[in-house]
Parts: structure tokens; sequence; C-alpha cells
């Protein structure tokens, strides 16, 4: 599959003569170097009824960058958006970027690497005439309790969410988006995170946040196709028809109080979560997918799993079944880490409910501060022809 | 041989009853729940000639600690060297940490977890007696041409580099040890890192850095006991016994001008280092070890490799044959990044000169930035008898 893939889009960069100049198949390149396997076997799909990274199984490295656009130029923003488009297609397949001189990127193997983009909503002012484009959803989020932003670090007209199992695969492809972008686009902000999974424990499955706790144990399933259809894709009655397919994406970078809560004795870290440390348990139950029992009490009268902690607030139950999909990253930037919170949802409005309880209420808002927030729009899918590019179904319909 | 150093600590842990209270062997602990091999396969011994996490194959991640010293007692002070001792040791070889209930610490497999523990200068003021213990190299290093340090994120009493394949395993070590000094040391600086080797290319062996090359050609191999002997490990002839087997760290945060490198032509690119970008060959040669021919000149009488480039700077042949042994690390923070650069040497002197000749004229420093330095002295190894601990060469004799 992967390596049909791969010669499909060969064959259409060839055929096609995408953004040709410099473009260079079958001379001394990374595709030379490697043995064919090797790159194919480690490629995600550019293509499809849906951008990837949003339900791939989830790469080890994220790098994230959104983007201001300094053009104001409409034909100039098209005209480079189709040439990130080709670039990012050739770099989850292992291919030389068109255009690029072989030397310009370093030699990189693919290592699953996915490129997703999302539109902000202030790409829906008056430069671009997209005002009548903007889906009603996308309007910058709220101010919400719990909020610290930084200045400068928040929001953007155009977001790119690079996950690679390579650290350098996933901070190159953004950089060179950003190298090749310059002129039209610029860097507001990145962000880079580390995988919670990896070899931590034995046969770990839900990976562990920097709390040491196991994070998204009730988290939407990749192979549920009812729960993402339900919470996550937006679907044929989109009031924008470019969003069908799509998904909003929130950025949320939460800087946790690490050394605070690492002197926090065990228990009143479990009464934080809801949950059992070592386990993941809920605090009613002895394996991690017990369903918690949240009118249980103890002998004195109080409940067992309390009234504000996580796992009560955040829960579905509370929350008219509400889900969204997560897939979050660790970071550490020198006396700073935490969690940037990446929730990927059919209407953003699902993440402000939910937030808007959690950061009044929850226990856990002692050790966290939201330091960044964004809100961007992903389209659907490119499909299998050539011609769509990165918000062709915005600006051509 | 691994299994066999597990075991020993297993035995000399129970046998020795070290720091006792609340260690539980055998009960139910990652080492149950992980099978025997799991464990010891990714252990690395901690006790030998020599620190590990010097010559050891570079792991993938690293987490870095400097500490400044917060007791004035000489006492607590080495009490507490001991808890760190205790607790480094086991978690180096997958085991719970002693003192520790079992569940404070988040079950973590080794993944070839090393802990080096280095002393800066500062230790050796007033407060604790030893003044008259200091190596004559150990001293701040000076202001050096390049230098741009950020307030309060340089030196430090006492560091600890941790290194481990696995994020949480290296970043989860500094701050369990962190949790267990507190109230003795307190974090005065961090820095995160990741490997620039993982998957990048195929048969890649020499890793690359975030600006595209490779780096460390010409490294000192950790298998070539001659140039170790030579230029790393502090001889027999110390000043300080305490020195002996032990190697001086030099930390060095180099932040990266990326934007700013990336959108320079890659022939650009190629003289600032003397190397070609995609096969690190000199620009003088073909194949990446090829020796650099330092004389060839262009038809025009210029030098091939010009005289400003980092390797003709850099490398033995321009500085009496001196060679330090590199162990760096990339790091990305928001929107800095770059090469957290750390040497081991015998001398320090060896790093001033080098950096002496490379802050003055290097080609390189338009782009980059050291805003982080540290000395530290690392100690020997400590012997297979579990009276040792981290400074008891220092304290003790």
């Amino acid at each position: 599959m992967a390596e049909l893939n791969r010669r499909r889009f060969l064959g259409r960069l060839a055929g096609a003569g995408v953004a040709g100049a410099g473009l260079v198949i079958g001379s001394t390149s990374v595709l030379d170097a490697a043995p064919a396997s090797a790159a194919t076997e480690s490629a995600v799909a550019f293509r499809g009824q849906h951008q990837a990274g949003i339900v791939t199984d989830v790469q080890s490295n994220l790098a994230f960058a959104a983007y201001d656009v300094t053009t104001t130029d409409r034909a100039t923003l098209v005209s480079m958006l189709k040439r990130l488009t080709a670039a990012a297609e050739a770099m989850t397949q292992g291919a030389p970027v068109p255009g690029d001189t072989p030397a310009d990127t370093t030699p990189r193997s693919p290592a699953r690497l996915t490129l997703t983009v999302g539109f902000g909503p202030s790409l829906f002012d008056d430069r671009f005439g997209l005002a009548a484009r903007r889906p009603a959803a996308l309007k910058p989020l709220p101010a919400l309790p719990g909020d610290q932003l930084i200045s400068g670090r928040s929001n953007g007209d155009i977001a790119v969410q690079a996950c690679a199992d390579d650290p350098n695969v996933a901070f190159g492809a953004i950089r060179d988006l950003t190298r090749i972008g310059n002129g039209v686009v610029a860097s507001r902000w990145t962000q880079f995170g580390f995988g919670r999974d990896s070899s931590t424990g034995s046969n770990q499955v839900t990976p562990r946040n920097l709390m040491g706790f196991k994070d998204g144990t009730n988290n939407i399933r990749n192979n549920d196709a009812s729960a993402l259809n339900q919470f996550v894709w937006v679907g044929n009655g989109a009031d924008q028809p470019w969003m069908r397919g799509g998904a909003y994406l929130v950025a949320r970078r939460i800087r946790m109080r690490l050394e605070q809560w690492d002197r926090a004795p065990v228990p009143e870290q479990e009464a934080v979560f809801g949950r059992k440390k070592a386990s993941g348990a809920p605090l009613t139950g002895t394996g991690e997918f017990d369903r918690p029992d949240f009118a249980a009490t103890n002998s004195d009268g109080s409940l067992v799993i309390p009234a504000d902690c996580h796992i009560r607030l955040a829960g579905p139950d509370a929350n008219n079944g509400l889900r969204i999909l997560r897939r979050s990253y660790s970071f550490h930037e020198g006396q700073e880490a935490g969690l940037f919170f990446i929730a990927f949802q059919s209407d953003p409005e699902a993440f402000v409910t939910l937030q808007r309880k959690l950061g009044s209420h929850d226990a856990l808002d002692t050790f966290i501060q939201h330091t960044t927030s964004g809100l961007f729009a992903c389209p659907g899918g490119l499909t299998e022809h050539g011609e769509d590019y990165w918000g062709s179904g915005l600006f051509e319909t």
C-alpha cells in the first residue's frame, strides 16, 4: 500500500511536472542512496479522504509551526501554498523536494512523517477575500479560565503539524517549509514535542504524561469509525464545503509546575486525576480500563472519586457523552516543561465546553497554566489528483 | 555482563541495607512487571574505573541539570550525596529507588540510562572546607569570544548528565534526583536534548547537527584507548587524587540562527564548515573520512578549504594535535534551537584554547551564540564496593 502510494506519487511528479524547476528524479538523491524498501516502509500516504496526522498512529516526535502570511496578494499566497504542498508531499514520501537543488535539504528518511495543515480565523479577514468562506465555528477561542497566554505565542494564519518517528525529520520538515515559504509566510511561533510512550514500562499502550500518569485511557481509538464520524470529522452538512472530511485543531501549550508536582504525595496526585498512578485504574477499580464508579463513597460518606478530580470533570459521563480526539506531546524547554495539548474535533465548541469546566474546578489547575492557544480549521484530505493543494477547496471553489 | 552487574547490585542493596527505609525487593515493582531480560539488556553498569556516560555509546536523549547546594552543612551535603548515589544507581539498573515508596517513581525501564556527576568550581569555596581539594584546572571558564550568556543559566555547584534512549527516562531520572535532593540541592538550570543520528539517512554513523552537517567525523572514538588516555582521562599524576580516572566536562549551550542558516546557499554553508553537506567530505575530498588537504588551492590561488572555516580552525592539525571528546545533543525550545555542546577532556584548557581561536575567527560565528557555560570536574568511577558514593573520594580522603 505504501509502495503503491509512493509509485503513484513519483509517477504524478514525473508526469505532471509539478513546480518542475530543479526537480531531479533518478539522479543521486536520498532515494538512490537508501534501499527503496527503507523509504517506503516508513512512509505514510499524503493524500486520501482525510489529512494524515489526525488518526495516524501517533509518532514519537512533534514539530508544530504557526505562520503569519506576510503578503497581501492572494495569487502570491496561492502560489506559495502550491509550492508548500508539493514540498510537503515529497518530504512525507522521502522524495527530493521539487524546486530544491538536491543539497538544500539534508537527506532524511520519511520516518512516518505526516504534515497536517490548518487555517486560523485571522486568515479570513479582508486581506484575501475569504471572509465568506469562514466556517461559523472558526473564530478565535474565547478567554478561558486557566489562561496565562504568552504574548506572540498564540494563534496564526496557517499552522502545520509535523509528526515523525525521528525528531530531526519532524523539525527538518518544518524548517524546510519555513525556508520555502520565506517572503510569503513567516514563522509566528513553533513548538517541539516528544512522545510519551516509546519504551517506557513494559507492554505500555497508554502513554504517560510528564506527571507520570497514563494519559489517554479513554481517548477515541483511531479504528473507532463510529466515534470518529460523530466527534472528529466534519460531515457533509458543513456550512463550508471545503471543511468536509476535515476537523478543527485546538492547540494549547500547558506548562506544568513539575517540581511542585513531584513533591506532592502520590495519594494527593491520585486524587487530582481520580486514577491510580502506577496502574492507571480509576480510584474505584483495579484495572486501567475499569469503568469509574462516580457514585461510590468512602465509609465517611466522601466520594472515592473526588468531585473536583480530572476524570470526573472531563469524562463523557459528566458532559453529555462529549468526546474529543487528543494527540498531545510532552515538551521540555529549559526551565519549563509540560504538555502541548492537541485535540481534533468536528466542533471546537466541544473543547471550549470542557475547558470552561476544567479551568474553573479542576484540582489539576494548581499545577498547570495554559500559555499558548490556537484554533485551526484543517480541511479534508487532498484527492489523488495532483492538482489539489493545501487550501485548494478554500481558494478554488 | 549486564546481568552480572545487576545481580551484584541487587545483592549489594539487599546485603548492605543501603539507605534502607522503604526499600522493597521482591514485592510488586517494575522488576516483577517486566521480564528480567528486558531490564537488564538495556542497563549500563553504574560502577567501574570511569563513570558511565562519558565513553558510553551515545544514547538518543539527554537531560542535564546543574544544582546549587542550599545547605551550608557539610554532613548534610554528604548524606544527600549518598542518597542521590543510591537513587542514581537504582534507576540505571531499573530497580526501585531506595527509600522511595514504590509509587513515588513512575515505572521506567533503564533504557541505557547513565547518570554522570560533576562538581563545579563554586563547590570549593569556604562553605564545605573543600578549598584545598580543588584541582588547579577547576576554575570558572574565562569570558570567551562569542559568549552571550543568559543570566542564571551557567555554572553550578553540582551537575548531573542523564543520557538514555528514552526522553522520559532521562528527564524522569533528573526529576527524581531533584525531588530527592529537595532542601539540600536546588535546580539552577536544566537542559534537554535529543539525539542527532537515530534513523536519519541510511547507514548513518556520524550524526548531523541541526545545521544539517555531519558533526563528529573526527571525534575521538570510544574504543580508542590510546587517545582516551591522552586527551580525556585524568591520569594518576593528577594534583587531586579524587580526579584520577575522571574528566572535566565543559557544557556550552550554543544557539543557532537556523532561519538565517537555512536561507544561506549550500556552497556558502559548505565554506563555513569546510565540508560538503551531503557527504561530509572535506572540500578537497570525496569521502567523509578523507584527510583534508589544507594547502590545496583553487586556480585563482585561493584556498579550497577557506582560512576561516571550522575544520581548519578546530582540527588537530592547527592545534598541535589537540583533541577533545565531544558528546553533544541538539535542542529545540520554542523560538530557540541549537546544540548543547558537551566535551570531556583531561584538561579544560584544551577547550579554552580551541574556543578562543574559534570564537575570534570562525565563519560559523555569524550563525551561533554561546548562551550557557559550565565547567564540572567529574571524578573517576565508583568501585564495586557499595560504600563509595558521588564525591566520596573528595569528601572522605
